[in-house]
């Protein structure tokens, strides 16, 4: 019997703990360990932070939900993991033995990185956790009663942009209905060299897109642009300009969680866990790892830093392959072991119409091209988003991960998710992990 | 008898000499003297210069026409003014006293501003005159047998922003009809604040719908960037970046021409000539001015330097007014003086679609407001566009300057395009010219 455990319940870690149960005999134990006791669809937090959804209808109690799915659950932060000993440490001071580890914490927010960063102690909102949501929208509602110029972006380092471009249309359309529009100058400050590259590269058209979006609901657009530090009603930028802001949403950097850093060897030094093509750590053997704690290379380095977003059917992909990767170890199955396709299909939101993007894979090979990348948008992208959500959840309560229709749908597009690795076309992974 | 001389025989010199004959008894001799053989309808450059329409279409012989109207007509460079003897010297060393002069010469480029600028000794192409358009012409030719990057835009110091627009647009549109649309990336590097300011501090959505235009057209939009020189295959900006280009039209600063900065008293630095609100000389009784030569003072200062630029309409009515001021003090007429409105239209032809500006007036007022400010956008405008130019060379063959139909048809729509000067309601014209 083996013990699996698996570090976060996020969008990574809950289909991670599904997929093991469904390819692991009730023999061996999967226990699933959340500093959160629920799970939430973070993709929703633009909504929840502009008080269009609650954050209710987009989370799952974890205790009770998982329990039914023959997984342990335990409510309780990892303070320090030891792979050699393949030892946990918990902040109730328990400690807990695993046979594989599979880290899916999610990003801890690089919060320290620009003053004035962050919505405690700072003077910036966050859509990229449930607390951070709530506070948002408290701020929103403030805001609304006194409205003034907003200015929304990302910060130097970030990887993720996508929310950022989302927040800002979403509040454009939000403000628009409310007949505030014309009295809330909106700016939108990003680290990408241009608009739309959205730590990728850009693909399709994106950098065209996202600049006629800008332009057509009036958003002012700095592109290329360092912002250095904030203050209770100001941006500042590296070069000297202020832009006045009375509601700021700047996405932070992203890292791996302090007790990963903590432990010698496990991550490069931003705290992101470098994987091998089956997502095993390359030194550790008993050491996985999915979602946005994974380590990739961005594929090109930009004028002021970015890095590569990892969207949440990637870390579905990662899941999938991981949970049978593990499997094969364990010799529940046969096979070549797999990896992520790393194709990645991400729904966008922008309030009166919606964007749907498909890259495949994520990243554009040396010469900047893709097997595919497409741009969709309308506003039945927006209803795909709000009806994904919705389905995503059932699938979390029901226990599934990617079920047999969703597969054959995705293999439709041309989309497998996984693909086996064939030893012979593979390179060294030691020389594929220098 | 007096005489009144036209310099100039463009889109303000030669309605202001038909206005002149058309409210002057025969008795007043009005001679219009040009340095070039025919009239060029300028807006239509564009065309001329992407081979989709002959020169000579948009020309009318001068010699032929206007001798028709009971207009002298000297085909001649004026070389020097003396506005306190009221002479004029010319090319053919003759002279010619005047009672009136009505200056119309529109702009010299300074093509010196910037090294390489201009088709002659230099690597740009221009649109501003018939001979500029020509060789842009043959360039085009050219650079369609072998295409690379292109640049557009505008240098610092530039005040006619409207055609660098035009010009990206049908370029973008012909590169596009010729299936080479995806070999050329285009590049717009304008010294305007930002996009759509137009120097006249943007008007209406201008500034929104020329960079969504661009964005929708794939066109890199370079905002508040100087150019530094031209070399033959790239633009150098102030800030040492390198932009590849194998065909650039770049739009020069404009000035006075030298014989008029060279006439003491008569212009201001830069060789424009300032005017009281009847478009008279503030110091030379006898010195009128019309069009793109008289002094416009930009409505603010841009980080980058631009000034403001004058429309074919305002450069009708200054005709319009500066006849009928000239009529009133030869006491032809009775009442008041009048002045322009500057009330302006400009139609842009941009391949697949048009814009109609409508600024009323041009400058907004010190908050920034007009009367009006609109824009229309659709193909229907680029046949507008055509159709204006078949009218318009029309008119000129006719001796029209404002038929009373079109009279008609502005006043409907709001805009006089004269109105009286009522002394009580004026400032002090020498406060006024301070």
């Amino acid at each position: 019997m083996a013990r699996v455990v698996v570090i976060g319940a996020g969008l990574g870690g809950l289909p991670a703990a599904y997929e093991l149960r469904h390819v692991l005999p009730r023999e061996h134990k999967i226990t699933l360990i959340s500093n959160q006791p629920k799970f939430t669809f973070v993709p929703s937090l633009p909504w929840v932070a502009l008080g269009l959804k609650s954050l209710d209808s987009i989370q799952l109690d974890l205790a009770k939900t998982v329990i039914k799915h023959d997984i342990e659950f335990i409510h309780a932060a990892v303070t320090a993991i030891n792979p050699k000993l393949r030892q946990i440490k918990m902040d109730d001071d328990r400690t807990l033995d695993y046979d594989y580890a599979v880290i899916a914490t999610g990003p801890e927010l690089a919060l320290d990185a620009l003053k004035g960063l962050g919505p405690e102690g700072g003077y910036t909102q966050s859509i990229c956790n449930p607390h951070h949501a709530v506070l948002a929208g408290e701020a929103w509602e403030q805001f609304l009663e006194n409205p003034g110029p907003i200015v929304v972006g990302a910060s130097p380092g970030a990887s993720c942009f996508g929310p950022a471009y989302e927040f800002a249309f979403l509040i454009h359309d939000q403000l628009k209905r409310k007949g505030l529009r014309s009295q809330v100058p909106i700016t939108f400050i990003t680290s990408e060299p241009y608009a739309g590259h959205l730590g990728i590269g850009g693909m399709a058209t994106s950098r065209w897109l996202m600049r006629k979006f800008m332009a057509d609901r009036e958003i002012e657009l700095m592109e290329n642009t360092a912002i250095s530090h904030f203050e209770a009603d100001a941006v500042h930028l590296v070069d000297g300009r202020v832009i006045p802001s009375k509601f700021t949403m700047v996405l932070p950097p992203f890292r791996g969680p302090k007790f990963l850093r903590d432990a010698v060897g496990l991550t490069d030094a931003k705290g992101f866990v470098p994987v091998l093509p089956t997502y095993r750590h390359p030194e550790f053997d008993s050491i996985y790892a999915v979602g946005v704690v994974t380590q990739l290379k961005a594929v090109e380095q930009t004028p002021i830093p970015t890095g590569a977003p990892k969207v949440g059917l990637m870390s579905e992909e990662m899941a999938l392959a991981v949970a049978q990767n593990i499997a094969l170890e364990l010799g529940v199955t046969s096979g070549n072991q797999c990896r992520p396709t790393l194709q990645a299909i991400c729904f966008a939101d922008f309030g009166n119409t919606g964007a749907l993007f498909l890259a495949d894979p994520l990243l554009p090979d040396a010469a900047g091209d893709r097997k595919r990348a497409l741009i969709y948008h309308g506003i039945w992208v927006s209803w795909m988003k709000a009806g994904f959500e919705k389905y995503f959840l059932t699938k979390m309560r029901f226990g599934w991960t990617i079920p047999w229709f969703e597969k054959i749908g995705f293999r439709a597009i041309g989309l497998p998710l996984v693909e086996p690795i064939i030893p012979s076309l593979e390179p060294d992974p030691v020389q594929a992990k220098a």
